[in-house]
């Protein structure tokens, strides 16, 4: 196991009815901020049990966050809060929803061009405006996590920025929440999650006996419970697994000391940027074609993960790597994400202005081994054809 | 799944050569007390080594914290607290002089009679000192949760308190710290931190397969790396892999969402405060006994433990539960922890008395079912001779 750091101060409050618990959480003088999405959180009733919670607080609304969230919608809700005195947000919603809002605690507080907070990664961040969520779509885990994903439409760029100063105090994950879920966005999610996980598992071993099975135990579950959910849309338990499960594969606890990829969400953002595939789709495409191309050195780790995720027990290493690999394109499928550029209307044409993005994003040296280079990217592209 | 709340704001630094962080995890001009057991933190080198990352800082010690650490202990390291102006504590040790340092924490800055700390559970405590550890022994998951369990020898009786106050801001955790501890040590804080998880995994299923997931893999890390550590003292791998789990078998995590017994810890604590066996022995003793006692009520989550933690596939739900219950007991032994009574030349005498201090202390309703009664107790320690 390596050396690692491990913090994570964001309350989770898990289960059916816990909105209600808003009225304890914020401060009773706070001056709020609600943040959304679409009007589905209206239509489901969502923004009303929200506004019931806060009670006698002065609210304020922000809505219209757009799935991937850009840097010029989210510098809008910088404004407002300006405009309003807001002290406190609370993000409503999904994993676009809550990285927007982190972009907007920071930027609030941020003496400089908030864009230079995109540039630095988050690196110059000394403090942000705190906030909550309440969760209703579970995939990115962003709602216990000090990570958000912002466009800059401007560049055509997905950029990142980590600071311990966005992790939510708290977060609200209900499952029931998740029940008016389109399909598309359920097995989106589930995808994301699951990729979540492998991009911190399979690497090479390292002996981290713990944060594999932690891994592991997530996968499984994702495995079991995603096609339930994908079945029956108010199953509490499956929901609630899958919500747990999405939100410790992406808390920094199963990444503890272990080496990790993130090749296939590198070169998913440039999809995403240039062709507007969803988050979830770009992975579902890239995962396999990118374990196909490293199946060799990432074996060790394959044969585990067929062996203790797919419970598989025939042939030698390389042939259970090969098989985990077919399993996980099929369990993407399964949950109704496609795994071929084809399938998005893409073909070869798409590979050159993807390379060429990943030139310009400096994305020439990805993962465990920073050995994927543009000619490896461009040979993950075309298997994924 | 039930609803529930997770919390848990500890800093966590791992790995060799970490003490060396202390120099930035500590404010620079913080008065620093640093409270230790034995001579061994001096013997092995790491007093000196705590002692020269703190740098310029003011520095005062305290020794001598025993293991079940003593309230008429614990209070001279209060007054000494307030004698030195100190400002910020830092345990070095393993899970008693961490559980010794949290009641310093509470009781420096509580304005009332400290022993109602204990009489009220910590329910009233509003805030307390600053704390870190550095961890010298794996066992008690004190380094990463809110707990502490401090013996008033007055009433013979070990005593819990609970608070968010308590976190430990940080704890430092390098198992070459380990390699030290003498063999009794190790088996003792592998047998502690595998009853940690069966007292939130071996009750009734409710459907939480993240959780279950966790657990097994701590349990099977357990049973895998703790015979290695036995073997080999400077197993940094294995140490690694034990010092990661036993901190994530009590740090809140596992037991989100899931019924909980606790009834092998409250009858253990009866035993160390009578008749002075070590913990991780009242727990040896106890369990196997209470799972045999309750094999019926807790069956499907014997066999499902069975099958996940020790590979079982012959045999029916109920042979399955058998040999788990087996396995476990023959497991304890292995790492040197003897599971009967007569081991520690106690013989059916002790009963009467152990069941005297359950009535006292009000452990008349222990498991997840509130149903092991005095009868049942009783039950249990006859199992046990």
């Amino acid at each position: 196991m390596n050396n690692f750091e491990f913090y994570n101060p964001t309350r989770i409050v898990f289960g059916q009815g816990q909105i209600s618990r808003l009225s304890t959480l914020i401060p009773e003088d706070a001056n709020v901020m609600v943040l959304y999405g679409g009007e589905s959180a209206r239509k489901f009733g969502t923004l009303d049990e929200v506004e019931a919670a806060l009670g006698d607080r002065k609210v304020s609304l922000f809505g219209g966050i757009e799935a991937n969230p850009k840097y010029e919608t989210m510098i809008k809700a910088v404004e407002q809060v300006k405009n309003e005195g807001t002290d406190y947000l609370l993000a409503v919603g999904g994993g676009s929803v809550v990285d927007g809002t982190k972009f907007v605690a920071a930027a609030s507080l941020y003496d400089g061009e908030p864009l230079d907070i995109l540039k630095t990664g988050g690196a110059k961040l000394k403090e942000a405006m705190p906030f909550g969520a309440v969760l209703t779509l579970s995939a990115t885990g962003s709602e216990m996590n000090k990570v958000s994903v912002i466009t800059y439409d401007a560049a055509q760029a997905k950029m990142a920025f980590i600071s311990e100063t966005v992790f939510p105090q708290f977060s609200i994950l209900d499952p029931v929440k998740t029940f008016t879920l389109p399909p598309r966005q359920v097995g989106n999610g589930i995808v994301d999650a699951f990729v979540h996980v492998t991009e911190q598992y399979l690497t090479y071993p390292v002996n981290a006996k713990v944060q594999d099975r932690f891994a592991e135990g997530i996968l499984q579950t994702l495995v079991e419970d995603g096609p339930k959910a994908m079945a029956n849309p108010e199953d509490y338990e499956a929901r609630s697994n899958l919500m747990w499960a999405a939100t410790q594969a992406l808390n920094g606890l199963i990444g503890t000391g272990v080496p990790q990829d993130w090749a296939t969400h590198m070169i998913g953002h440039e999809l995403t940027a240039l062709y507007g595939l969803d988050h979830a789709q770009t992975l579902a495409v890239i995962l396999p074609s990118l374990l196909e191309e490293k199946q060799q050195q990432k074996q060790a780790k394959l044969a585990q993960f067929a062996e203790r995720v797919w419970g598989m027990t025939e042939g030698d290493d390389a042939e259970k790597a090969t098989q985990a690999i077919i399993k996980t394109r099929e369990f993407f499928e399964s949950v109704g994400v496609k795994t071929r550029l084809g399938d998005y209307q893409l073909d070869a044409t798409c590979i050159d202005p993807l390379v060429q993005h990943l030139t310009d994003h400096k994305m020439t040296h990805l993962g465990e081994h920073q050995d994927i280079d543009l000619d490896s990217s461009r040979r993950i592209l075309n298997r994924s054809l």
